[in-house]
């Protein structure tokens, strides 16, 4: 890796500690996997409860304050979610200063802490013995504190760049800007990143020794890989649609979506074939 | 619903507070949301982080004292995680007694608080206005306390459970039974679940009135609603594979998979057509 990629600093919370040769910590590894993702799982607890909350929501990596960066550099999260009540209540009062201490009776920073985790299936790994079995994946955790966007032009950067993570150029050929009352409604969320790690494994299936060396085995087994990925479907016209003709930046939009990841999947499978196999037992 | 229809119990922190039209406690609906799932996200605390742990893992609802039972009984949740060893070790600890208590002081029941979720996207709406953009979509979250399976038995009906979950008939036409060295090295979790909820979307775009009277935006924005849903690829022999053609199990497997999936995303894009709009602001 050329020594200009940043990596996350590894805490204790957020180590990879099992199959670490599967690890990294680099931003634009983990970035792109969570701008990739349809839908973020975010866990936080509150207060009352033994179990953390979890909600799913749409959220995106981007800079307010230098809205050209790059993938791979230093970003925020915004987070948009339509059950987003209580995590938008339990994040003002942590900003205001009613949240916990931490142990040293310090003040922690501002904001409620939340996990955020982002996972891809790239296709499943079938070998000789379940033991073996494995997906190829890539997944994602960020750990970060989360505050309510009230500047009006960082809010309106944060809906802008969550609406196009989802269809590619949408924002500017709907209705915008959003009415005041629209405005008021919709709560955009800022996560400050303090930590963060992925997981990604590709390539062959592997198995122990003995079973590669048992010709019966091999000969009943079928191993292998089948690819996954998400595909977008034939868009279907909604009841009060009055556009003939489906616009470009939609059906372009679509197909670099399905594209991109059905290669994603491909590629993870073509280091089947590239790769000599090698036992399972021996490595790692 | 029929009478017959179990439901989860709301607890304060299961209960869904927004668009709460959407929401269900159904453990049929709910377990099949889950079991259809290829990746779970599992949440909990470790000590000494302010930030909840969440691994992604493979898991399946099932019931090792009546395996006949049907998705839509009681059953507990089987999980297998290849980042497992905190959660194995905390969930031990918490067996034994040495976790939490409550605030009345009295102790927990047996395992370690566990929040799983459970997501898929069935498609894009795309309406007038980003405000009302929206997903059809299938989430469900189960709360729950994890214990390590030490029964001999019962590890194996969750190993099988689990394999079979991610390839059907998969189990039976590998190498098993797992020697003693794969078993020793392989954990499972049950969970015995305490409360659960979902929320489903299905569906037409809705806007509001305004919006939805306005001719010249209606003749410009594109509204309906784009499918999405989980594809497998044409399986790729891997490099040790002797068995010349794809058993009928796995393409089976496979193309029921596919179907299935596409299903359920053009089902919800069905509705699409079939209902009348409703302008957004005159309902929920």
């Amino acid at each position: 890796m050329p020594s200009t990629t940043l990596e996350y600093p590894t805490q204790p919370y957020s180590k990879v500690n099992r199959y670490d040769a599967r690890a990294t910590y680099s931003l634009e590894t983990i970035h792109q996997i969570v701008n990739s993702c349809p839908i973020l799982h975010v866990s936080f607890n509150a207060p009352g409860s033994p179990f953390p909350t979890v909600l799913p929501m749409i959220g995106q990596m981007g800079s307010f304050a230098r809205p050209s960066a790059d993938t791979g550099d230093v970003l925020d999260l915004y987070l948009h979610g339509y059950v987003s009540s209580r995590i938008m209540n339990l994040s003002r009062k942590e900003a205001d200063g009613e949240g916990h201490q931490d142990a040293a009776g310090a003040p922690p920073p501002p904001g409620l802490p939340v996990t955020i985790a982002a996972s891809h299936v790239d296709g499943l790994i079938l070998s000789l013995t379940p033991n073996t079995h494995d997906y190829n994946y890539r997944s994602a955790v960020l750990f970060g504190r989360a505050t309510v966007v009230t500047d009006a032009d960082e809010k309106l950067y944060g809906m802008e760049l969550i609406t196009d993570s989802v269809v590619r150029d949408r924002w500017r050929h709907t209705r915008v800007p959003p009415s005041s009352a629209e405005y008021q409604s919709t709560s955009i969320l800022r996560v400050k990143i303090e930590a963060g790690s992925a997981k990604v494994r590709t390539g062959v299936p592997r198995d122990n020794k003995d079973d590669m060396e048992d010709a019966e085995l091999r000969g009943r087994v079928w191993t292998g890989m089948i690819p996954m990925h998400l595909t977008m479907g034939e868009p279907i016209a909604g009841p009060y649609n009055k556009v003939d003709k489906l616009p470009g930046y939609l059906d372009e939009a679509r197909k670099d979506f399905n594209a991109w990841n059905e290669e994603v999947a491909l590629e993870a499978a073509a280091k089947v074939m590239a790769a000599k196999p090698k036992p399972e037992d021996e490595e790692d």
